[in-house]
Order: structure tokens, then C-alpha cells, then sequence
């Protein structure tokens, strides 16, 4: 063991530990999830802290050695995997993120210290506060390895969800012509493709993928420089304009400073729109999960329209049951995303005067909502979409039996006789083709025109009913 | 009493009443809220049926001179108030608003019989279905008149936002120079403004706006000409291609039709959007007026730093008290928009192929979190943010014992010496001002500096620190 | 016009309102809404006002004379219909419910002043706060009088669930022996009873009644006698100690007064459960809603196992369709409620250490939840569930055709060789019944077994699996 | 490499993994969180595995030796720590948890092979479905595990909240004579007693514990025996009668059997209430921890009125500084928890006819809504709140400063004429004591009364307004 020495007394820690007496504090503080914190929050800390050496050190302001000492070993953590007894803080911490802050500031001085020949826990030549966080406070440098922490883990987000539209373009398109019945309220409504269905899926999936993007663009801007409440105490002129664009040089993003870094600091309303826009996301996904799971059911007692690829066997008692397991993971991911958004935002509402102490909960349930989403999309789309099947003779079959050619009677009769025709064929299963004609109400064309599916299916139809103009490539295509 | 008939039976009705069986039916259904449409609906309801009746005159699919009739009795309801006699049904409604639709249809139809020589309940002259409902579905008009409503809402909530982000502006012009401590997580950090705090409050305003103004976007985009389920069933080519431009030329507001009609249809995913960035103003909101009850709390007990006007007594009890109404009123109805957020996601989700039969709800929840929040930013802006004044001597006085200045130290001495001092100053009550004098670790040029409240609250400073880098008018105003 | 004055200065208000100037500048203050307090809390609070002038004469704290007036009128104003001209005030507002509390007392003053020979406006001779509040204030009067709402309002809400449990319970006895397909994951499993469906819905309404019935406990329990904070300041102790029994006498309610009245003055978290108990019961009611317009999905391309009352034309387009509006209410309402639930805890999580300033927008939301919670099931008890019929030749023909007998045969010759079989039904379509009699698989008797879709129903078998253990009736009935 | 088949095709499987093909299918299917289910549902599971074999033997429906062999298989794993590389899934799962119990189904059939001398992947002797899944189905087994899981986090938890209410009791104890300002909506009100705060926080947690014991007594009512849908399928009656007592034995829980085993496996209520009440916990957790926050806030420009113990350095810039960060971990726990509890309402309302395909993510969200609030509750509890202490000359300063006595005086002079005297004070500056005396109004005695505080801070008085009538000791406990 080892003995440390703050502000509030002395601490022993295991003598060979790489984090200091603010981290052992921390642990002994806050054992709440058991779990530990997202590894690319760690590296953002961790190209913060090299940007600020190398910033300090061209101000005059650090000493060269120590900064290049600090250099190294951040890119020497950086190029490794993460060794988590380096790492062992909850992600759920009071203190705004000090505790993270602290235990990256206490890492690399003691990795600097032993490079230069120093002991662990003696902070003689290379200081936590005074050196690794020259310039910074936990208020500037916490937020901002939490936005580039998001900027990376959206990247494979962004990746998946377009990966997920891709795919169901690509049956959009070899659906185009097959004909299904339309519902509403789960009632037969009028005959419609397939290809409209995965258009109808896609298109708010490319709105949802737009509105994330719009959200990202406020990551890119830091409050680094701010250092206290945004003020800059103790920053000099040099950091305060340097800094962002050394990080932004290291870590490859484009990275801006706020204006205004008092409002950068306190305010966290783009992180409650980007969650907002990642609830956006998952209320879609788990539309499109629940209508699938609705057209595949079955295989007997159900709509069975579509065929889910089989993808493990369904049931530990029940022979041959096939379950849609995959979109059913995509509604729980959705359902969890749907709470982190009630938790960011009360959490964002909480935060008081030129400070939010609850950001710590944000970004651990943004980076799961993110994570989450990304998993649930690689498996939705490998693992369902692509391998989805329409069921051609049932689709037929449905429509062929449906009084839904009463809407397009009603355009002849009027709304009152076609529902007439409708109600006899419901009551009695003759097919209302079959009752049309008997009717004598329609000519041999009118009854043609009635009954084509291909023509219900266009858009718009001439006065002669009839014309395709609209064609469905123009239709189903933005 | 009259009889009515349709398609289920039977029904008698008031004689006098200028809606039909349908209503009727839907009276008897929905007895929920107590509570009637939204005026701007039923008014955009109206609009959209004017357009109809002109632009299947013009396609020559409705008689000129029943059209001629539909236009002038909207004509004639929209130039006066609503009679609410006529509307009576419940906001909340099955039936994805056919009710509300059918309302409209069956009063539009009653009216102009009644014009054309026919009697209230007989539709021989002009049918709700075939004539006031020619080209149309519920499915298009009904979200299609909510998006109106909307964007007539959002009109005086942007209007009353941007007065209050301007009042909030002026106050931080008017406090540029009033010094005040800020504070992380409710403990003493170190000096800023009070013109810091206001462009703190009113620039995560000045995003919402932007934000609201992306989301509002999507409203002008129309599904009118899908008919059933996006389909364009039983829609003429003239009236598809012409009922949008018509409406628009109508309402005077920028509408264009959805390119899919399918996906416009059923997909609520702007609805969400809307109601998120509506969720992100109230966050905002209440976090700055919980900042603004904080900052008043007292007069005695408490910060005590501003004052808002007195509006009313504040206590039936206690004499003389004066409570933070506005602030109040205003969390309150954060409150309520983040619960309104949580009621639209849910109803979203819930969707089911081609349509989702939950409009009502959606809609009815995002009309509340509209004008309550325009009501609310009004009495808010008026009646507490254009009369803040701020205590002087107290915050004075707050600044000069504080030890906050042991930050600027930490830049001369070191952090932990500065620690050191700092909770001597807090442990003896000495001013920290003396300590530091007494300490001899300062010479007298570095005490000016280190006690220059006007130099701290500057957001970076030279090596020298002294010299103001980035004045305050430019650090803050974006 | 005429003038008052209150602490703040002086106000004109109209000459023959009975309101006087606080509620004036409440309406000033909060213009949110605008829609009117719930007339149970205003009930309520006469109520109050009626036991308090009683106490206080006992006591002899109050002029005989005056108590009368102030009993006399109270008992005027609740035997009739409340005119909202005297009560103008918005349900969301600051001051904790200050206003309207003022408001009864203004109304009740002048009410007064006027019986006693007054002017409106001159309270010299009853005055709201030293006569008719006497003994009281906002923090104790208005949680209290929410609570008496409550109550008066869960009372119907109680009845309707009960009706509605009961119509379920008379549709579980009359379908105790209609077979049907059970489902998971919306995939065939194995057979059930409608009746054992029934059951299975109404169950959960038990317990969300006696959930109901718990939190709804602590209700009777007042802060009445707390006045300021709970302290009692001001309160004397004959009021303190006959103050609770004498409402209760007046209400027939049966009250009591809470053991701390600081903890019953500044903490909800009665109400916050009793919100949770009603969103319990908004997500049952859901599930159940979805559960009834899945099994009416058709007519035609649907699931049709049973028939929901028509209840009006389901399209203005589509003739003959027919929606399931009434489960459509029951699940926007349960989404209403889901948020109102949200709001509700937010608000009373924001209350901050001797009260809760946001108690009206949580009565507010209570109030609602509870309103369009009886209506729903009012209507969906009436409307729905009594009239729902089952198909019961397409039900027979599910189960005959179902592949779910393998998991009866699996018990017999294993899970692997009986899921073989059952792929070779669903892949070839030829019912499982031929496939395992010609496996030779199996005895007569065995078969007859396997597919006895009554054994099958059953809760448990012995293991020479046909002799019925448990019969329906006691496997249906708790 | 080993390969595996089942009723889907074969697989490729490490060589030497208990698990085997259907677990390996459902890590390809879920990579989703990245963790690892609950411990403690691994553990119930194979309690139940153990139950099963033993009945299933005493049924003479298994091979005694088989039986034997699971038991001892399931004792060796459940007497040692949990070996996760046999438990790879994620938590998130789709096929409501058919993973999982498969999974639990090959390690054990793994293991007792080859106990019994067989082979890893091989399940001759040992089958997964047909022996160690005997009488079961995920139906039934999965959300039963859930339970047990659900019983044994619920202990520490109302463990933890025990000790945090007696730990407040005790400093209730300790302050029960230190006066402090009472506060409204964070102005200045009437004096109280810091006893009085400590027991206000106290006692909603009272009754949050006895909401929880509620709401936990629905976790000892089991579906074992209910096999798939509740439907008994495939159970002997020897192992529906037996199951839950036997596992009640090797428990040592009280467990019984639910009545109406359709009901208790497709109805998630339980699980709904108990997330309410654990939300209802959080909310009041957090109201309580944002008092903390802010009596102890400043310490120079904060109300200052107690110390928090110092648990860290609060800044990594800011000497001296020391933040409430046990309290703000305290919050943000709180509002995961409220997350939580959204995505449990949605995730049950999701629930569809029979079984409710998303109880995977419930449970999930539930243990993480346990065991995060027993952490939290933990730290505050040793870190918090044992060590608070009052700044007693602050609390007597503020008293003493106040004009809250204005509502004493109320009594004797009236409202308005109180008023006065306390607006002149507070404009003055000077004490309201001195306005007092000087006015004329009171009497000698009176003044006494009037600002003696420990008069005020007694619930009621006697019309002689001084007889102290309720001790504080009596109405500081219940």
C-alpha cells in the first residue's frame, strides 16, 4: 500500500495503482452501476489532455520536458487497448465528471513521473492539477471528451442506419409489384405493393438519419478555454485560442469553440435534442418492428403476408415454433431509448445556475441509447430485412377476397350503394366481384377498371378512371 | 327530432342541429375530455374542404353549382366565430378523426341544402360523402388540418419566444458590468456578470427557435390526394395535382404535396420531432426559471441576488410575502410539455401499418403544448424577465468574501498552496483578501491582479494576467 | 368598475364581479390554459371554508354572526351549479394554489359583505383573510381540498372499472368452452379457451382496482391544522383538533388529520402513487385495447376471431368499412395517461423543502387522468366488450389446421422428432393429423390424445396424459 | 470446433463450451449491450432447473439418474461463483427470453453428460428440451427466474433504505431543538426545526418502503407449471402441484402457484407497480437530495445552513472547493430510475394476447433501477447524511433577521396591518422586532409570544396563543 495526501487528509491505495487519491475517493463514492466508463470517453480525455500539453508547452506555460513526457504517454494509452485497473470509476459520479477528470489527470502524471523516474504518488515532478490539467477545469474538459466521445460513437450509428435504409430500398424495389391489402386500424382498406410498405418504412428512417445529423453539428462545438463556469480563470490568451484546434488536429474532427462559453458550459440542450432525435429513431424502428411482426404472424392463425428469416429455433416446448426474435430485440432497444430520453431530460432540467452536476447520467445513457441502437439496427437488418419474403399466393388470395373494390365502386354508384354491395359480400363471403356483376349496376368496363389491382394501386387515375399517370417507379421513389 | 340513416341503422337527432348521424354516433362514442377541437382545426378543416369543392368543380367531377354552395358556407363560418354548436365533438376520438371529418362534411352539407332550397338531415342536394367529401379520406385531411392548425400555433409561440429571447437581451446588456458570483453545483465558484447569466439563459432560447423552425418544417408538407392509406383511390389526376397549390393559394401558407403518400400517411415521425423540440424549449425554460427562483430566493434567507416584480400577494397567511409566481407558473408547464412528450412518442410508436389511428391524441396534446407554453413565455417575459433588477451591494459583497480567488493563485503559487489558504479563509472568516496579504506569498502587483474581479471574469488573459484579451461585449454576444 | 388594494397597490376590477383582486391579478398571471378549475377542487374548498367558520365560532375566534353568513353562503354556492363567473381562474398556476384559494375567499367575503348589507369590494365586514381563511392557509387548504376532489372523483372511476371487470367476467363465462388459438409472439402456439382470454384480461383490472383502492388511502388523510409549512403558526388548538372531524362530517368522508403535518404539507408522494396506480391501469387497459383490435383485424385480411360492435361508419371513403374506435379511445386515453404520469413526477420531484410549488398542474394532470380514464372505460365497457362476439368457425378451423399439436405429441416421442413433423405440415400445408397418423409414430389411442383439443386446454394432464385434473372452471376462476 | 444441429441447420461451435448450438445462435442474433445477464437470474434459473428434476423423477417422468446428475450439476454451479464464459448473452434479448433458458438448458445437459460420461455437444444421455426443460416452457420459467432474481436485489434494497431512515431518525433525534427558517416556494416563510426538515424527509421514505413490500408480494406468485401460454401443456399434475413448493424449499422463499396461469404469464402488472414504486422512491430520494444541495449550499454565497462531510476535492481548478457530490449522485440514480420506469410502462403496454415478448428488457431495466438505488442509497446514507451538521449561527441569524413573524402578529393586528410592519422591515433593513415594539400595536406580552420561536415552531396553540400543547416530541414522530 501507499499513502496519498489531498485537501481533506491522507488515503492509502494499492501501491502498484496507476490512479491516485482522488480516484480511490471516487470508487469508495460512488459504487452504483458496477460498471465502468465508455473506453471513448476515456480517449477523448486522453487527446484533451495531449492537445493541452502541447498547447501549454507552446505558451511558455509548461515546461517541455514535462510536456512531452505527457505526450507520451497519452499516445502511448492511446495506440493500446484500455487497461480498465487504470480506469475503475462508475460512469454514474457526482462532481460533474471530476472524478473522471481527476483520474485521467492522476494516471498521466503518474505514468509521466515513473518515465522520468519518479515514484507513483509522488507527484514531484509532473502534478495532476498543476500540469496534466494546465488550463482546463473538469467544467470545460468533461463535456467536451463527452462530445467527441458521441462523435465517435455516431459514426457507426450512422453507418448502420444507412446500411438498414439501403436494405430496404433493395426490397422496396423487388416488391414493387407485389400486391398486398392496405389497412387501417388493422381493417382492410385498399389493395397497395409491398414495395410501398418498405418505402412507407424507409422514408422516415432517411428523415431520422437527416434530423441525427443536424443534432451531431452541435458536438463539434467545445467549451474547451472555458475552464470555471466558462469564465477562463487561469487560461492564458494563447490556450484559450489555440486549444480546440490542436485538439481538433489530433483527433481528426472538426472541432470549433463556442462563443459564448458560459452558455457553452451550463447548457446541455443539444445533447437533449440529439437524444430527442435518437427517441426520433427508435419510435420509427419500433413502428416498422411491430409491423413486421404483424405481417409474419402466424403461420396459420395469422396474417402471414411475410416470412421473417428463421433465426433460432422459437420455443423450449414447442416443436417448430419460429419466433420473430430479432425484431422483437429492436422494440426493447427502442423501449429503453424511449427512458433514456425521460432521463436526459430531467436530468438537462436539473442542471442549476453556471453548471449541470448531472452530466455524468447524460452521456452514460446517450452512449447507451447509441450503442444499443447501433447493435439492434446491425442485427435488424442482417438478420431480418434483408432475408425478408413475401408470401405471393396469401397476398392474392386476401385481396381477391376483399370488399375493398367497393371504394373504388363508390367513384361509379356513390358511397351508399357501394357500401350496400360491400356489407352483402362481408355478410354473406360471395365475392363482391361475383355480386358486382350480378348487380347490373356497373358496364363490363366499369367492372374491369373496378377490380384491377394494378390500377387501385397507382396514386391518381384520369376522370376515365383508368389511365396509370402516375406510374409506381415515379410513386414509390422521393 | 329528425331521423338519420347510415350504413348501421337508425339514429334520431335534435332537429335543429347542423351536424349528422355521424357526429351523432361519435357523440355517443366519445364522451372523454369534455373538451371541444381545436378552433385553428376545425377552421383548416374548412379550408381544406373550400379547396376541394374549387378544385373538383374545376376538374368537372363536382356539380359548379354545388361547389359554388361548399364554398360560400365555409366561406360564410370561416369570416365568423365559430359556433361551437356545430362542433361538437370531443378532441380525443376513435376512428383516426373520421368523426371530426365526417362533422365537417355533414354541417358543410347541411348548410348548403339548406342554402339550395333542402332540409336539415335529407342530403338529396348535397351528400357529405359524395360531394363535401369528394376526393378526400379521412386519412388525408385529417392530418392535413392538423399541420395547419400547427403552424397557425406556432406562428404566436415563436412570436412570444422571440420576445422574450429580445427582453432577455436587453437585460444582459443592461447587467453587463453587475459582478456576481457564479456558482458549480451551488457551491462558490468563482466571479461573472450578470450580463454572462442572462446571455446564458436566452442562448439556449435562441436554439430552440432554430430548432422549433427545422421541426415546423416538415408541416408544409401535405398528404391531400392520398385519399385511403396514401393510395390516391377514387382521386382524379386534376384534383391530385391541384388540390395543394389550391390550399395554399387559399390559407396563404407555403404547402407543397408529400412525394410518397404512402409514408406521409402513416408515418408521424415530424409530429415527434415537433413535440421533441417543443420538449427542448421547456427544458430550457425551466431550468432558467428555477436559476431565477434561486437567484431571488430569500428576501432574508436566501440568495437574494435579483428581485422579480411582485405580482401578486404571496401568501393568504403570511403578510408581506411575495412568491416567484411567474417562474412557477412557467415550470409548470414545462412540466406538463414533458409528460405531452412522452403521451405523443407513445401514441407514435403505436402506429400500425398504414396508418396510425392515433392522430387525435397526438394532435390534441401538441395544440396544449403549443399554447400553453405561448401562454406561459407571455406572462413570462411581461411579468417577471423585463422587470429583474438586480441587489448590487449583495452581490458586492458575496464576491469580495468569497474565496474564489484562490483559483486565481493557483496560477502564481500552485494549486495546493492555494488550497491551503482558501480553507483558512473559510474556516476563520478572515477575507481570503487578507490572508494572502499576510501569507507574503504575493507581491503587490500579483494581488492587484489576483483580487481584480473585472480581470477574472474576462474569458482568458495573457501570461502577464492583466491584460483584458477578448472584452467583455465580445464574449457575450454571439 | 370599482377599485380594491391589496399589498401591492391598487387594481380596477369589474363592478359586479364577486371575485376581488387577487384573483384579478391571478388572471393577469396566468392566462395558460384557458380552461377552468376542476368544480370538485372548488367543492372542496367551500367545504373547507364552511368547516373552518364552524370551528373558528366554536372556538371563538370568529364573530357568530359572521361564521353564519360564511356557513350560509358556502351552503348557497354548493347546492347549486357553480357559476364560473365567480371562479375566472386558469388550473396551472403559480403560488402553489394561492389564487384560488384567494379566489373562494374573495368570493365568499363578498358573498357575505353583500347578505350582511355590504358593498362588493369593502370587506369591512367579512374579510377573505382574517375571517373566511382564518386559521388557515394555502399550504394546508388546497392540498386538501385536491384531495377531496380526488376522492369525489375516483368514486365513478371505480365504479366503471368495476362494470367494466364484471362485463369481462360475464364474456369469460359465456366463451368458457369457445376454443381458440393461443399465441406468443404473435406465432401459433397452442389451444385456449375465449373464456380463459377473458380472464385473462380482466385479472389485472382486479388488481389495478385494489392498487387503486390502496394508494387511495392516502387521500383521507389532510394537512388541515398545518397552516403555514405545517407549523400550525396561527392555529388554535381547538381549530387544530376539530377542524379535520368537522369536514369530515360535512362531506361524509371519512378524514383524518396527518401525525406531521410538516411531511403532509411539503410531500406528494401519495399523489405520485396514486398516479402510478392509474398509469397501471392505462397500460392494462392498452394491452387489452391492442389485444381486442388484433383479434378483430379484417374482415377478410385479418385475424376475425371476434366481432367488436359496430358503432359508426368506419370511413368517409371506404363503404362498409367498420373501425374498432372504441378500443382507438381506450388506448389514446392510456397514452394520455402515460405522460400525465410523467408530468406528475416531474412536478413533485421539483418541490423544494417546506412545499411543493407545482401542486396545481399535478391535480391538474390527476384530475385528467382520472376524468378520461372513467370515460374510456365507460365507454369501452358499454360500447365494446358487452356486444363483442366470437367467429366461431373461423376459430375451429385455426386450431384444426394449427401445427401446434406437436407440442402434445412431444411429450410422447420427443422434441426434435415432433418438431420434424410439424415442418412438414407448414412446409407442405397437409394437416399435422394425416402427417402423424401415417408416421406410425403413434397408437389410436395416443392420437386420439394428441389432438383432443379439450385435453389440450386443460391446466394439467396425468401423465397418462388425458384424465382432465384441473376442469375449466377451476382453472378460469380465481 | 465442434458442430451442432437443430431444427434450423448446423453450427459451428468452440470445442469446448457448455453452452451450446441455440445459445450460440442467439449471440450471433443479440450483440446489443455488451453485458452480461443478471447473476442473480442465472442463479434462480437453475434453482428452478434443480426443482424441476427433482419432480419430474418423484413424477416418474424421469430417469432418476438423470435427475440426480442435474441436481448435482446445478448445486456445483450454484455453490460457486458464476463462471461467465458458460453465460455469454446479452440481456437484451428477443424470443422473451427463450435464449436464456436455453442456454441454461445446454450448460446443464453439458455438464451432466459428461458427468455421465458423454460428450461436450452430444446429447444422447442428457437432452436440454426433453430433460432439463421437462414440464417447462420460457413461458413460464423465464419470467418465474425473473422473480426469484427480482426477491433476492429486493432484500439490500429495503435494506439499505432501512438504515437510511433510521440514520435520518437519528439526526431528527439530534436537531430536534435547532430552529431554522421555514421555507415556501425559497422564500422565507416560519420558523422550524431542523428535526422537523430530517423527519419530513424521512417519512415519505417510510412509506416508499412499505409501497415497495407491497408491490413485492406480487413477486412470490409463480406461473410454474403453466408451460406454454399458462395452458399446462405437456405438465403432469404430479409436477403442477409440486413444482412451486419444491422450489419454495430449495429457496427458502414463500412461494406460491398464481390461480389463473393464463393470467400471471401474459400480465406484467406486477412488474409495472413495482417499477412505480421504486420511481416513487427515486422521486423522493431526489426531492430530498436537492434539499441537501441547496441548505448546504455556498459556503460564503449559498443559504449555508448545514455541511455536507467532505467526501473529495470538488475541483480539479478551483482550490478549497468541496461539492455535494453523494447527493448529486443521488439525483442522477434517480433519474435513470424514472427512465427505467418509462420503458417498463412501454415495454408492458407492448405485451400482444398471450405472452409479452419483451420481459427481457423489463427485467433489465429493473435490476438496474434495484441495485443502482441500493448504491445510491448506500453512499448517501454513510457518506451524507450521518455527517450533517447545522451552522447554527446562520440558522439563528436568519430567524432572528426574518420578518416572518409577521404571521404571528397577523393573529393580534390582523393581515393588512401585519403586512405593513413586515414590507417596512424588509425595505428598512431594520428587524421587524424593533418595528414592532415601536409601533405601539402589541403589548409587552404580546411581543413575547409573537417572536418567541419556540412557540411558533409548536403545531397549535391554545386561543391564549402560548400553552405549548403539542410538544415537539410529539409532533416530530408519528
Amino acid at each position: 500500500m501507499r499513502t496519498e495526501k489531498d485537501s481533506l487528509g491522507t488515503l492509502r491505495l494499492p501501491k502498484a495503482v496507476y490512479y491516485g487519491i482522488h480516484t480511490q475517493r471516487a470508487m469508495d463514492n460512488f459504487p452504483i452501476t458496477g460498471e465502468k466508463c465508455q473506453p471513448e470517453m476515456i480517449r477523448a480525455f486522453l487527446e484533451i489532455k495531449q492537445a493541452a500539453a502541447k498547447v501549454n508547452a507552446a505558451a511558455g506555460d509548461l515546461d517541455p520536458k514535462i510536456a512531452k513526457t505527457i505526450v507520451q504517454v497519452t499516445e502511448q494509452l492511446l495506440t493500446s487497448p484500455l487497461d480498465f485497473s487504470m480506469w475503475p470509476l462508475d460512469p454514474i459520479q457526482g462532481g460533474a465528471g471530476t472524478s473522471l477528470n481527476m483520474n485521467v489527470n492522476e494516471v498521466l502524471a503518474n505514468l509521466a513521473n515513473e518515465r522520468l523516474g519518479g515514484q507513483l504518488g509522488k507527484y514531484q515532478l509532473v502534478n495532476p492539477n498543476d500540469h496534466v490539467n494546465l488550463g482546463q477545469s473538469t467544467n470545460d474538459t468533461y463535456p467536451s471528451a463527452g462530445k467527441l466521445a458521441l462523435l465517435r460513437l455516431l459514426a457507426p450509428l450512422k453507418q448502420s442506419l444507412t446500411t438498414l435504409i439501403d436494405a430496404m430500398g433493395n426490397q422496396a424495389d423487388q416488391n414493387v409489384r407485389v400486391y398486398k391489402m392496405g389497412r387501417t386500424q388493422l381493417q382492410d382498406a385498399v389493395p397497395m405493393t409491398l414495395g410501398n410498405s418498405f418505402h412507407a418504412w424507409l422514408k422516415p428512417l432517411l428523415r431520422d438519419l437527416a434530423r441525427i445529423e443536424v443534432s451531431e453539428q452541435a458536438l463539434h462545438q467545445l467549451n474547451l478555454g472555458g475552464s470555471a463556469i466558462g469564465s477562463g480563470i487561469n487560461v492564458s490568451y494563447h490556450y484559450q485560442t489555440h486549444i480546440v484546434p490542436k485538439l481538433g488536429e489530433i483527433t481528426g474532427l472538426e472541432l470549433s469553440q463556442a462563443h459564448d462559453l458560459f452558455d457553452a458550459t451550463q447548457n446541455l440542450d443539444g445533447l437533449v435534442a440529439l437524444s430527442g432525435s435518437l427517441k426520433g429513431l427508435a419510435v420509427n424502428l419500433s413502428k416498422i418492428a411491430n409491423d413486421l411482426r404483424l405481417l409474419s404472424s402466424g403461420p396459420r392463425s395469422g396474417l402471414n403476408e411475410i416470412n421473417l428469416p428463421a433465426r433460432q429455433a422459437g420455443s423450449s416446448i414447442m416443436p417448430g415454433k419460429v419466433n420473430p426474435v430479432i425484431p422483437e430485440v429492436v422494440n426493447q432497444v427502442a423501449f429503453e431509448v424511449l427512458g433514456n430520453d425521460a432521463t436526459i431530460s430531467a436530468a438537462s432540467e436539473a442542471g442549476q445556475l453556471e453548471l449541470n452536476a448531472f452530466e455524468p447520467v447524460i452521456f452514460y445513457r446517450l452512449f447507451a441509447s447509441i450503442t444499443h441502437l447501433t447493435g439492434a439496427m446491425n442485427t435488424f437488418c442482417e438478420h431480418a430485412i434483408v432475408g425478408i419474403t413475401p408470401n405471393k399466393d396469401r397476398l392474392a388470395k386476401d385481396i381477391d377476397l376483399s370488399a375493398s373494390f367497393a371504394t373504388a365502386m363508390a367513384k361509379i354508384i356513390g358511397y351508399a350503394p357501394a357500401t350496400k354491395l360491400a356489407k352483402q359480400s362481408l355478410k354473406t363471403g360471395q365475392p363482391l366481384r361475383e355480386i358486382a356483376a350480378d348487380s347490373g349496376l356497373f358496364s363490363a368496363e366499369d367492372l374491369q377498371h373496378v377490380f384491377a389491382v394494378e390500377e387501385i394501386v397507382i396514386n391518381a387515375r384520369t376522370p376515365e378512371h383508368g389511365l396509370v399517370l402516375r406510374p409506381l417507379s415515379e410513386t414509390t421513389t422521393d
